[in-house]
């Protein structure tokens, strides 16, 4: 190991602790800061981000990282960390700061357009600014797949899926879309064919929520010596690996929402958690990207917590939290309402079996609109003609249609398909876990779920970014990311009733 | 106004803005944190205060300081500005790196010892910790007086107390060292001749005695758009000007302690927010220093909300709150229970009239050891000495004496007399604010707070940094500081009973 390296180590561990202070910033922005904070705060955030900017821009940030890799004998955790950090660099010093900072302001406007926008259901009034936004990212797409030797829109999904790749994920979502529409007809009519579910009876108090959340967060395994649990307007996980915090919202006539989107945040939880202690703040021991990320939340989410094993757990706390009982209350029935599927317009909202549709469908936009093949005038159209094809139905007004995301009027290019690479992986992890642990469906029903949790510790969390994407997958799973198990994961809970 | 003044400026607000971060940080560690995010709070803490550090004493600053002076017209505000920022970075660039990694990790190691020994009753073993910090701030003082061309203990004062000298000091803490013990016994004598106060039967839950404590802040001008109050184990204020945080604690058998010290805390709050926000994140903008903060928040506890008028306005709120009624709940019974005197060891619990008593011995005894006059050995002694002669009672223990306060084991020295300064300047301001507005006691028994606010806004919290000290109290009240005013007060409050 040579010095240089050492040095890098220091310099990224100082750069790292700076993006910390900006994440437990974050954290309280949304959950604690009164409105008349924001002024100051942004001015923060923007301090930070300009330091740690300047870190990894520093001139001699890229001699030590061409002196770090020379002739030396790293282990396998310094060669991938000293590798992330080439990758951290290289998207530091792609940009030049013109561009940076247009970004910045065009993202800025456009987000406060769209804001205005979407309740308006007035797409022409953010489209100049939906173009101006398209036009710089595909500049930033350019610049950066110049450097590290992909396409434009490669080089954005790198910043969220590091090492992802659309020629990785388009055979995948290929075999996905040809599935999903008949897979959905058949799932719906399988539905049809059984009773429906029985309603529950709020009012639900949200402190009596909270305390379940909060129960069944700790069963999972969530530390709070090393964590919180608040509440913001937009459920999110938070924080830093030693200090978790996740926030959720409460609507007292429907709890069950309010406690899966805590169960989903608690699988991120998890995994920054169980991220390795000995790499704490260097690039390796950083979750290894947004796919595998939303694979832990979907895992816990999706996998775990909406199946029967799960809810003949839960079920009992539910009665008794709420003080109620009957039919409704069996886990039979939570079990029906946790898996209802049907078509619709929102993303958000949807389930679990039509979420990939429109996942898709933002993924083959975006990239479209990236390589110049569609302009932001003929969005609304595509939009509302994906939509048909893969879900069936296409929304009324664009408010429920192209303009119901964030995403692209805020700057966020190449992020969409990491939700349903995630789900694909969830499925394909979960069931190597119950591979591997025969004993794991009597163990969630006990609610002990120490044997999933160790299994994920080892395979995943504590790999944190030693590894590739597919190959952490390879090596956890025996193959790389296989969509048969996630669509067989679709056959077995939708219509065989499994 | 060169382009070096506008530099300095853009480099201060960098400065200021990641000091504001650090702030939002310590805030969240005391109110927020779970237990086990300390390491890697204090990681983020140490990189934002390099960060700092690295801004001050970058060769540019230097040169940006000594050009931004020359032969231009600056503002009055501009040229406190800079004579501000040529304050910060002689006391950052006065020490070397190793006098100043010296002082952290010894302060660390002593303030840890401080916490067994003080429990402990055990002088003995923190004192070779105590002498280490000694002969480190003597370094410190020594060196930063070399640059301020003052002596060492000027030199630490002027962390604190900016302009800050113990020949001014002097005089007026000698003045009421020679006044205390006979005003003491007086009082106690003044008080004994009357009938004791009632006392208030709890337990007074917290869920309203927070709602009563929002309810007096809100009287008093705290703005919930701009802040929070929140709990925490070491009440304080904190935060940034546009987000003021402020914390108490709670106690179900004694309420007003909580209130008095949530009064207390929005006296420091409504100075912070009060600043001027055009000079938001520049050192002309920041509060004055510690003798004036210490005035506004015991402007509005002990000036205001310890009088008679306040507890007229305050007392029918006590009694909704509480479902209470009776005698002891007259306004007239709340006043003397919160003018209560008493001989005592500890500092935090003493009351207003013997309080500037305990300071007066710290003041004594560390310009001593600073000075080389006391060996940390004859500390004990010279402690209870110091307590026999200005209050009449020697604590039985070092627990109850020269262990009880963290101060000088975790290496802030020339912090304690700002506490009696800021006192005495309380009484000066409010007294001018009195004269200034003859019909303040009204206004403040039917609970209208606007009157004093608007006058403590123009005459003190506007200026922040724009003056030194003494002149800003000059300006505010037509004389430098006054201990005659002070006297004063504690006469009519104690003897005449006004």
């Amino acid at each position: 190991m040579t010095a240089a390296y050492r040095e890098l180590e220091a310099r990224f561990a100082r750069h790292a602790a700076i993006g910390e202070a900006a994440s437990m910033l974050h954290w309280d922005m949304s959950a604690m800061m009164p409105t008349g904070g924001s002024g100051a705060r942004a001015e923060q955030l923007a301090a930070l981000k300009r330091v740690c900017h300047d870190i990894l821009t520093a001139p001699e940030t890229a001699d030590l990282i061409a002196a770090a890799g020379e002739g030396t004998a790293l282990d396998a955790w310094q060669a991938a960390n000293l590798r992330e950090m080439r990758r951290a660099w290289v998207h530091a010093t792609a940009l030049d700061g013109a561009l940076v900072e247009a970004m910045v302001r065009t993202c800025a406007a456009s987000e406060m357009a769209w804001r205005a926008a979407r309740p308006a259901n007035d797409f022409a009034a953010v489209k100049p600014h939906l173009e101006a936004v398209l036009r710089l990212v595909r500049e930033v797409g350019q610049a950066k797949g110049e450097r590290l030797g992909c396409l434009p829109y490669d080089a954005l999904l790198d910043e969220y899926e590091p090492g992802g790749r659309a020629a990785r994920i388009d055979p995948v979502f290929d075999d996905l879309a040809a599935f999903l529409p008949g897979f959905i007809a058949r799932a719906l009519e399988s539905q049809a064919a059984r009773p429906a579910p029985l309603p529950l009876d709020g009012p639900f108090p949200v402190a009596t929520q909270r305390e379940l959340a909060l129960r069944l967060m700790r069963a999972l395994g969530f530390d709070f010596d090393h964590g919180r649990l608040d509440t913001s307007l937009h459920p999110f996980c938070g924080g830093v690996p030693d200090d978790v915090r996740i926030t959720t919202r409460y609507d007292e006539a429907d709890f069950s929402r309010t406690l899966m989107g805590v169960l989903h945040e608690t699988g991120h939880a998890l995994y920054e958690r169980g991220l390795p202690v000995a790499w704490r703040r260097q690039p390796v021991g950083s979750a290894r990207g947004m796919s595998v990320h939303e694979s832990q939340s979907l895992l816990v989410e999706m996998q775990v917590c909406r199946g029967r094993p799960f809810l003949e757990f839960a079920a009992p706390l539910f009665r008794a939290a709420f003080g109620q009982d009957g039919p409704a209350w069996s886990a039979e029935n939570l079990h029906r309402r946790a898996i209802r599927v049907a078509r619709s317009f929102i993303r958000v909202d949807a389930d679990e079996a039509t979420y990939p549709a429109h996942v898709i469908l933002r993924y083959r936009l975006e990239r479209a609109l990236i390589a110049g093949d569609l302009t932001v005038a003929d969005l609304p159209g595509a939009w509302n003609d994906g939509m048909k094809t893969l879900l069936g139905v296409a929304p009324p007004d664009d408010r429920r249609g192209c303009l119901q995301d964030i995403h692209w009027y805020d700057g966020a290019w190449g992020y969409f398909p990491t939700y349903t690479m995630g789900a694909m992986t969830a499925a394909q992890l979960f069931d190597a876990a119950a591979r591997a642990l025969p004993e794991l469906p009597a163990a969630i029903r006990r609610g002990d779920f120490a044997p999933l949790l160790g299994w994920l510790r080892r395979e995943v969390h504590g790999r944190a970014s030693l590894l590739e994407t597919d190959d952490l997958l390879t090596v956890a799973t025996g193959r790389p990311l296989d969509p048969g198990v996630f669509k067989a994961h679709l056959e077995r809970r939708y219509i065989s009733d499994i």
